[in-house]
């Protein structure tokens, strides 16, 4: 008789996710077979032998982490401005010379693919090394379609070359390009009626910036009928910078995710708990940012709103490359409890992405896991700016650890 | 004619830390010989052949990292502590079963030799692989005499394993242990009596927490005087949760630096200027405590008081193990400009340490080298839980990257 699992792991302590909390199962067994989990339990209670064995020797085993908000694909950084800000630069002038976004924008609409490729592998590698099995990647620097798409494909072709699932995010509307100054229904109306339909195949889904700064109701909702014309799901960063309502438009029209929601009114929230929509939280932006506003957890609680938890990776307002940094950021700046930072990277990540094959360690979900130093799962959250996973699984192969 | 220099790294930035900014080369040599810097300057001009040439494809040279104060030598965590306040548990309850500072006590009591030794090797190695050359390691989690001598004698098997400088600081008198309960005074005089003694040999340095809750004006002259005995520097954790005077009396004793500083008055930050006294800033401690006051770096800046910053790695109120974090902490929170946030991990924090062989690139100072793939310095602040270090260089010696 060959055996019933493709490999096993042993000798493990488990946060499944599973159920409300973390699921966790002490002195636990996971087996694969076929790049799916076939059985988790308690190791006693394995059923089966496998071709392999693996010790974990008392490691913490996750799900693969998921950081479900990024823009992890574009041109140039923006140290130079970091620096002449604190030198005393006034911003306004930086921004008036050109800087903040649209120095982005230019440095991505002037790279071609190789050369976002290579800034963004880096990028992309440094979220590996900590766990990390899927990863969101949103368009928002080319502002014009080819430059927009051309993200897209970097995005597309990091999954090609590392062991990472990648879900790209058209977010085309992500501020008015100067081409188009004066005009942001025009610019709404493009990438409503060409930009969207262009990138069907390259974009799993469709993101807005609803914000006093960027695109109001009318124009998020031409991209919300247009992506539901392209057959793909949407989401917004909302209620950042004021109370745009963003949080309840995303609930009555179906967002997968609402994304920041430092200014989010407990109507609007109350409204995404009912929908079921997720709040993606961003702590690096509002630790970066020295945002005073913080969005309402307790509310969010009370409403019972799933709530993930993703770095923002982005060169104005995040430029982390730490996903384990975002939970102890989210504990300390958020007040999220161990068990939410913990879910909110994992099975609520999975969820803000519309991906139920992950998240969790359950049979038949993808064999994707991350494997942790930790003598209990609050280290992952206690300790800052260190790495503690030893290794990753992807679709039930083993990978390297550091 | 054999060659001049032992080693030569050509093809370099450097951010050489001599002079009042970065001292910045660009297109720059080092060239170490018997493991000091031999020479430093341009590539053009550099005098003659080495026996051997490393070619840094124009990475940036910095002096090698200097972590100045940490506390990485301790028994147990926190993280359970950590858990359990996020999940509502009052912190006064936390505290009154045995919680906090004395938890890590008895835990470090309870520790032998190796038990220590295993739990700090991994939290110095992670400060390696980001560039650090020098370290700063302080007791104070004994408050016992065995134990304390016990955590110094950790730290020095540190540097005896890890390619490191390891300064040791004998911190005794960290808080009042349940032992000597409503007995402050005669703790004191037992640290300055016995344990400063019992550490000849094993401490560089001598520290006092100068605070409401730990020891006032009396103990920290007392415990002072005792160090003079001894032959040894001193330094204060000073003004952290109140105004208690310690830059003023850290300056007019002669301390080598007054660490924390969040609340000290400009009278006495001037007299920290006027003496020469380093203030080392602790940008961790300010963001996990979530410490609404900052040290007054516009006064330092006035006063002409040297900053240093360093991680306070610590299991209560900084269980940080990056001090590039630091650089980005200091920067956003403190609004430290890049040359100050760097010159405070180099030149700085040797001079908080009394060390005059190292923190600079110049000639006749020790080949502690730390390189950063990256291309501007600003990189180092700006990026947040990212680790661009490629290798470091320790007394001339070529050491692993990551
Ligand atoms: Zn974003
Ligand atoms: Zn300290």
């Amino acid at each position: 008789m060959s055996a019933p699992f493709d490999r096993v792991w042993l000798n493990a302590n488990l946060a499944t996710m599973d159920g409300p909390g973390l699921g966790v199962i002490e002195d636990g067994a996971v087996a694969a077979r076929g790049g799916r989990i076939a059985w988790v339990g308690p190791r006693a209670a394995l059923p089966g032998p496998a071709a392999e064995t693996i010790d974990c020797a008392g490691t913490w085993i996750l799900p693969g982490l998921i950081d479900c908000h990024t823009h992890l694909v574009f041109g140039g950084d923006r140290a130079d401005e970091f620096e002449r800000r604190l030198a005393g630069e006034d911003y306004a002038a930086i921004l008036a010379a050109g800087g903040g976004i649209l120095s982005t924008m230019r440095a991505t609409r002037a790279a071609d693919e190789a050369t976002l490729l290579a800034a963004a592998l880096p990028r992309a590698r440094a979220l590996l090394a900590e766990g990390v099995t899927t990863l969101e990647i949103k368009s928002g620097y080319g502002l014009e379609q080819a430059a927009e798409l051309r993200q897209l494909r970097v995005a597309r072709r990091i999954a090609e070359l590392l062991p990472v699932s990648v879900v790209t995010t058209l977010l085309a509307a992500h501020a008015v390009p100067p081409d188009y100054a004066g005009r942001r229904g025009d610019y709404a109306r493009l990438v409503a009626e060409e930009i969207i339909p262009a990138a069907a195949g390259l974009a799993d889904a469709v993101d807005v910036f609803h914000d006093r700064l960027a695109f109001d109701d009318a124009d998020t909702l031409l991209v919300i009928a247009a992506a539901r014309r392209a057959g793909l799901p949407f989401k917004l960063h909302g209620d950042q910078h004021a109370d745009m309502g963003s949080a309840a438009l995303g609930a009555r029209h179906g967002a997968l995710s609402v994304d920041h929601l430092e200014r989010a009114d407990a109507a609007g929230l109350a409204a995404m708990g009912a929908a079921g929509t997720v709040a993606v939280l961003l702590p690096g932006a509002t630790y970066f940012l020295r945002e005073a506003a913080m969005p309402d957890i307790a509310a969010m609680r009370a409403a019972g709103v799933r709530m993930a938890l993703a770095t923002d990776m982005n060169p104005g307002s995040s430029p982390a490359q730490s996903l384990l940094l975002m939970l102890n950021l989210g504990c300390t700046l958020f007040r999220l409890t161990v068990a939410e930072a913990l879910r909110g990277v994992t099975v609520e990540a999975a969820a803000a992405l519309g991906l139920a094959d992950r998240g969790r360690l359950a049979p038949g979900l993808r064999c994707d896991l991350a494997l942790f130093g930790v003598t209990r799962p609050a280290e992952l959250c206690y300790w800052f700016g260190r790495n503690p996973c030893l290794g990753r699984v992807f679709l039930g192969r083993v990978l390297e650890g550091r």
